[in-house]
């Protein structure tokens, strides 16, 4: 009804006629540009720097949300103004970006559903499978509340064990987390809950190789993609997992509250849908079980989509490079610094774009109110699971420069304590 | 963190200098004027009119979802353009506003959690209540999917029973929906979900008898109030249910994808929710526990927000006279169309806003497409559980000669058949 709808609001008024105008960022008082396709050089970041309102700071904390593109916003504010003119709304194809994310994420579309965020795919998941009681959840020491919470409901729910284990802090390499996820497994141990990339010290957990392990003892693999998606390069069919949880308002620059879940084919028919509505229960559908939640906002998605494209005419490989490039510039810069102790890892195989650091004698709090006091630079101080360490993250909008200024200051701040 | 951020760089930045400039709507082509404080006249809510981008067309389904007020589509845009600075956000207290919403609904504010929509907030409750084996759950066969899959999937899983029974359409009086209800609740009913307003007739259901009754019995009223909140006066707390969702997009005009429920203070600490995360069992956070469901769209609820303020500066007393009074309306002229039956309620006070209708001989999905190519008029075909009706919704952007040309069209439109 809804779509029909839109299609012959379409069709019965021409689009120049109809559109309303919507005020151009030019007004706004800030310039989207096409993005250019130069070379790999600081003049081409800095292109891309302009299609952002970050003003007056640093902003390193992409790991909590990233910064929306003006296309992004403006494709928003475009569809919410027409959406509410009622008869000329812009109708909007839910499946044909699905089948674009799904491109980028590598996977069947029908495997993937919307959410809000990495934190309700979990609980989708958590709250989806039929766990016997005893049945074991195997996590780490170093989860976000998010991939962890929605395991401990369901454990003292329905009498199921939940167990974590202690990571490598500096990870070392990739073989070492493999090992100590694969040694810590027990006899009862059901599900691995796994952070491809740990939002503590931003290190890259070896999830094809678990999962390739767990798949081969009848151990289902349930993964917190929060970070990789818009960061690094992502074949989640590579990778072999049973569930994959992510929020692209962090690294791919959609809107705050986009997210989306992968179910493996292997699952799709057998997960109990979280939100169940129409359909919840005609297997048919599949993705689409888990994506018939209630009237959600559709200008949000569109947004999404939106960011999807900024991210493709960049391109995900010298988004990559340009990411962990910086961070890699960020890791040895701070490691020169005295009393600076990086907990991210050495390597740079292991770590992604997120690096992590304590001050010797230094409160991570009175590290980053410094860096906000002398930037602004905006960074993230990771405080749960009694650790204290402060994280910066790099991104297409940040530069070497930047990156040398805030070693410079945390080089100060550790300094004068 | 998050907040104290918000609160730091306000303070470091006096809001002058820092705020963005915001293009107004009447750069964008449309004007958004102060709302008059003048008599209840036609004058009056042409002023209110102007405040909706509403073009080229009658729109009568608020039902399904509401048109934004331009000071609400506004605030959204402001807000997230605030936010993408990243350094001049403009912080936003959900808790206060909380607070606000708890007013107009008549709950402690802390019984509160905001959701997406109403379908969301009946499977928070569904799957957040501990049910055991054979226990019933009750309803009627003119649920909405939104208010009814919650039960089905849990049902299904967890070996409940789902009964329907049908209530009396049209619904001649409220003393006959509540003998419809309890001569249907059987030994084992342990819990009614009752829709407060009929998504498919509009008519209004005594949910506080219902509930007083139930509650005398240790029956669990849980209550679809999809429509309520921005149509009528509404006092939670007096109703004296368990449980109560809604979605604030359609009649409250808020942003689409915005929702809350309420947890009865019996039910606070004992209802599991349904997205775990931070503080998912710390009793002492009340509604906050179902609240914490990862990183949302802020700038929803802050549209959210100037829909309240919206919904206040005219009353909820004058918005409700004006919205029923123009169903009231629609009702008599209907009825004197030759072939047209009316199947919401004749008496006034059981009819809430939303007329419903039958064209005899001929398909709802004719009707509604002639009302859209001789309106266009938007409205909406209730085609759920083998019905066929037409349903109208009339708001404050109705008005009298909206409802009498829609009048005349469905007489011509039963004629000319």
């Amino acid at each position: 009804m809804h779509r029909r709808d839109l299609l012959r609001a379409a069709a019965l008024f021409p689009a120049a006629a109809w559109l309303p105008r919507v005020p151009s960022v030019a007004e706004a008082g800030a310039i989207a540009r096409p993005i250019p396709r130069a070379a790999d050089d600081e003049a081409y970041w800095a292109e891309i720097r302009r299609q952002f309102l970050i003003t007056d700071g640093i902003f390193m904390n992409t790991g909590t949300w990233g910064a929306l593109p003006l296309p992004v916003l403006e494709a928003i504010e475009a569809h919410m103004r027409a959406f509410e003119t009622v008869f000329h709304q812009v109708p909007f194809d839910v499946h044909a970006f699905r089948g674009q994310l799904a491109t980028l994420v590598g996977v069947p579309p029908e495997t993937l559903a919307f959410t809000r965020n990495t934190t309700e795919g979990m609980n989708v998941v958590a709250r989806g499978l039929d766990l016997e009681p005893g049945d074991e959840i195997l996590t780490t020491t170093q989860e976000h509340v998010g991939g962890r919470c929605c395991w401990e409901l369901v454990a003292a729910r329905h009498n199921l064990v939940l167990r974590e284990f202690e990571p490598p802090v500096p990870a070392p390499s990739e073989d070492a987390l493999f090992e100590a996820w694969t040694s810590a497994v027990g006899p009862r141990t059901r599900v691995l809950s796994i952070s491809h990339i740990y939002f503590s010290t931003g290190a890259i957990q070896p999830v094809r190789r678990l999962a390739e392990w767990a798949r081969a003892r009848g151990i289902i693999t349930v993964v917190d993609g929060a970070h990789p998606p818009g960061m690094i390069a992502l074949d989640i069919t590579d990778l072999g997992c049973d569930f994959y949880a992510s929020s692209p308002h962090k690294w791919l620059l959609a809107p705050k509250g986009s997210g989306f879940l992968y179910v493996s084919p292997a699952w799709i028919d057998r997960l109990w849908p979280l939100v169940a509505s129409g359909g919840w229960d005609d297997l048919a559908l599949k993705g689409d079980r888990f994506d018939h939640v209630g009237t959600r906002n559709d200008s949000l998605l569109v947004g999404f989509q939106a960011s999807l494209a900024f991210h493709n005419a960049i391109g995900t490989e010298r988004i990559e490079r340009r990411s962990r490039g910086l961070a890699t510039r960020l890791d040895a810069g701070l490691r020169a610094q005295p009393l600076v102790r990086v907990v991210s890892p050495s390597a740079p195989e292991v770590r992604s774009a997120m690096v992590s650091f304590q001050v010797e004698g230094m409160a991570g709090t009175d590290v980053v109110r410094q860096l906000w006091t002398m930037g602004p630079v905006r960074v993230r101080h990771v405080a749960e699971n009694n650790l204290d360490y402060v994280r910066l993250s790099t991104h297409v909008y940040n530069n070497p420069d930047e990156v040398d200024r805030v070693v410079g200051m945390v080089g100060e701040i550790a300094r004068n304590q």
